[in-house]
Parts: structure tokens; C-alpha cells; sequence
């Protein structure tokens, strides 16, 4: 793990700009933090990065209200990462198949499948290395994603015994149904009633197949990229401590 | 109104048995109140009445910890109401055809329809009569209900302007998408992912059906029975307060 930058602090919290291998991130602490917190690992969506303003204000908030470490990476493809030309060309070939009248759904769910097989194990390694920090350390992880942070984030919940409770959104069961069968953590489901890229029944599927005993389902009006309410993400951050605090 | 009980008191709120009319309920306010607060008017479910627990607790809450009032009265047929044989008639009639063969859904549409005739004007002289009270006064009134008391609750909301925010659950767009359609409050839905009683379909179709631009679906996995969790609980009254505190 290296750091990339000083550290910037401002209203409490402490940002770092780091890599592990050759994958760029961004930490967030308690300013002054010196014990072991639980962490969060943030998935950002597709055409976004590790430090958006909606990833960088989820992640604040997590240290402001929390207290805990927040972390996000850069997927492959996107934010400081280079461009992967394999990637590139899959998503071209994708994009003409969907032009000559294919079918959406599972031409992503492929594309999402084929690139968490390269990010379940970088995020496994941000894990590793984050955990070692004294003031992170080797609390309860929670994970938090909607759109390609859940294509991603399902499989990466689904391989790593480290989190304990999830928020996944915007999702579709023709991508992850089987990988979501494989988790018992608690999980809150985001959904958008009027999603025109996640189609209803898919989405109402992810969340049938997910196998906790402990889920819930969130719909709220909107399309595919309207931007969480502020009352949505309390509730977000509310589920995540209640999971997160106190366990070991 | 008539008192029908002295007032009874215990850690900080106030529990009086009345009457309007015919129609008998209990008010919950905090102790020593002595001016206007949000009111939040609670309908019990199908073969419960006024006073059982689930209703007692959540009306507890919202004068523990929001400082509001509360008040549930008696559903026609339950509690310390005569047994109606009207009522009564109708209810074995419908089991007859059940027990032919006839699907459920609708005739209990049609039951809840016909007593929310008389709920409808009587609930409303209630909030009269309540809101006449010196220490709750005018402010705004949300409504709380599940099952029968989303039947009964949506047509309610719908005729009723003095409503300013709905919390429904465990009900179906088969009884009541033609008054939720015209309803516009914010509303907070819950749904029982395997409810026995209300196909989910009917469910969601009373979620698509609700006019409101701020409208929230919130589902669990369980049956029509399952006891509410606390925080699902918390999360309703988190909701009533966001829309009933500071308004006229």
C-alpha cells in the first residue's frame, strides 16, 4: 500500500489518496482516528470513480455520523485507471449487438460478470491492506454499491466473509441472482420504481434471490440515475451501523 | 365526546378512553400537555380493536418520542362495538363463495369498501372532536395502518385533507386503487414479500396506483402476520415526524 498524496483533512475527516497494486483508492478516517473502526467499501458506478461527489459524500458521512473508515477504488476502465482494451473492445461488440436489436440485460450481466472476476480480488487485497492501518484495523466491513457497484458489488459480498451487511441497488437478477443466493449478511435493496435500464421483474428478482435472512426492499419513484434522497442514505447509513457497531 | 375512563398515566404519557357518538377510542398524549401537536391517527387490523398491544406501542411511541398525540377507535364489529349483523351476514356470505371456489380479493374489497362508508364519516368527527381538545389543537394529522386498517385507511386519506402524511401496509390495488390514485400526501408502503393474503402483485399494483409524488415502498420477507420489526417501527415514525412536525 502506498500513499499518493499528504493527507487532507477538513470538519472531522481525513481523506487519503493511496494504491495497492496497481489499483488507485481513496481513504476516509476519523481526523486524530487511532484505534480499530469498521470500514466501509464503497463501490462507485459505471462512468464514475472513487471520488465522485456522491461516493466522496456517502463516504464522509460514514466517518462524520459513524465514525467508521470508508474506502473506494477506481474500477478497471474507469477514474485514474487506464483505459483496458480488451474491455473496451467487449463493451464495442456489446454495444453493436444491442444496436442490431439484442437484448440489453444480459449482454451487462456478461460484461459485469467478466469484469468482478479482475475487482472481487483487487477489492479483497484494498481490504488486506486497509485493515492493516492502526487506526482502521480489523473491525466488521460493510459494503455499500447501486448500479455497477451492485453488478459488482454482489459477487465481491458473495466471495468475501469479511462484510457483514450490505446495500445494493439498482441491480438485476439476470446479473447476480445466483452469486446473491450465496449471501446470508443482512441486506438493504434499493430499487427505482420507473428504472428504464433495470427492468422492474429483474429488479424484483435480484431481490428474491438473495438468501439472508435478513433483507429488505426500498422503492422509491425515479429513473435509473436519480440521485438518492438525503432521507435515503440516513436510512442507508442507520441500516449499515446497526450491523457494523460492536461487531468484531 | 365523552370520557368514558379517568386518565391513566405512565412514563410520561397520558391514555384516555372516549367516545363520539357511537364510536368508541382511546386519545394517548404526552402527560402534562398543553398545547397544539401533531395528532396521528392509527386503524387497528381485522379482529383487533383500539387498545391491542401493537396499536398501544406504536401510539406510545409517537407521544414518547415525537411529543404528538394518538388516537385509534374501534372498527365497526370490533372492540367494544355490537356485533353488526349486517356486517355479519355479509362476511358468512363471502365465506360461502370462498369456500366454492370464489378468489378472496375481491370480496374482501368489496367488504372493506362497504364499512369504509361508515369509518370514513366517523373517523373524521373523531379528529373533530380531538382536535378540539386544548392540548392537541390543529396541527397536522398523520395516519398509521396495515391490513384492514390500509383498506379502511386509503379511502380515509383519500376524502380527508386534514391527513398530511400516510404510513400503509399488507394491502392490495384489487380494494383500493381508485382512492389511492387520488391521494398526494407523502406515503410510506410496507409490504410483506410473502404475504399469503395479498398477492403481491396486488400489492405492488396498490404501491403503483398511490398519486403521490413522494411515495416509498418498504418489504420484508414474512407473512401477513409477522410482527412489525422495531426498525421498521422506527423508521415509520422517523417518516410521520419528517412530514407532520412544523407544519400548520
Amino acid at each position: 500500500m502506498r500513499f499518493l498524496s499528504s493527507a487532507t483533512a477538513q470538519d472531522g475527516a481525513r481523506e487519503q489518496v493511496f494504491s495497492v497494486g496497481e489499483v488507485p483508492g481513496v481513504l476516509w478516517t476519523p481526523e486524530g482516528a487511532d484505534g480499530p473502526r469498521p470500514l466501509v467499501l464503497l463501490g462507485h458506478g459505471g462512468g464514475r470513480h472513487k471520488n465522485a461527489p456522491e461516493i466522496r459524500e456517502l463516504a464522509l458521512s460514514c466517518v462524520r455520523r459513524s465514525g467508521y473508515a470508508a474506502v473506494c477504488v477506481d474500477v478497471p476502465g474507469h477514474g485514474d485507471r487506464p483505459v483496458d482494451p480488451a474491455y473496451d473492445d467487449l463493451a464495442r461488440a456489446h454495444q453493436r449487438r444491442v444496436e442490431d436489436g439484442a437484448e440489453l440485460a444480459p449482454l451487462v450481466a456478461e460484461f459485469q460478470a467478466l469484469v468482478a472476476r479482475q475487482t472481487v480480488p483487487e477489492w479483497s487485497a484494498v481490504l488486506d491492506a486497509v485493515r492493516g492501518l492502526p487506526y482502521v484495523g480489523e473491525r466488521a466491513v460493510g459494503y455499500w454499491g447501486v448500479s455497477l457497484g451492485c453488478g459488482l458489488g454482489v459477487p465481491f459480498v458473495a466471495a468475501e466473509p469479511r462484510v457483514r451487511a450490505a446495500v445494493w441497488g439498482l441491480g438485476s437478477g439476470v446479473a447476480n441472482a445466483a452469486e446473491a443466493a450465496r449471501v446470508s449478511v443482512p441486506v438493504r435493496f434499493l430499487v427505482r420504481w420507473d428504472d428504464e435500464r433495470v427492468p422492474r421483474a429483474d429488479s424484483l428478482a435480484l431481490f428474491d434471490a438473495i438468501g439472508s435472512a435478513e433483507k429488505s426492499l426500498h422503492a422509491r419513484p425515479g429513473t435509473h440515475s436519480a440521485p438518492p434522497e438525503a432521507y435515503e442514505l440516513d436510512d442507508d447509513l442507520r441500516f449499515l451501523a446497526r450491523h457494523l457497531s460492536g461487531r468484531a
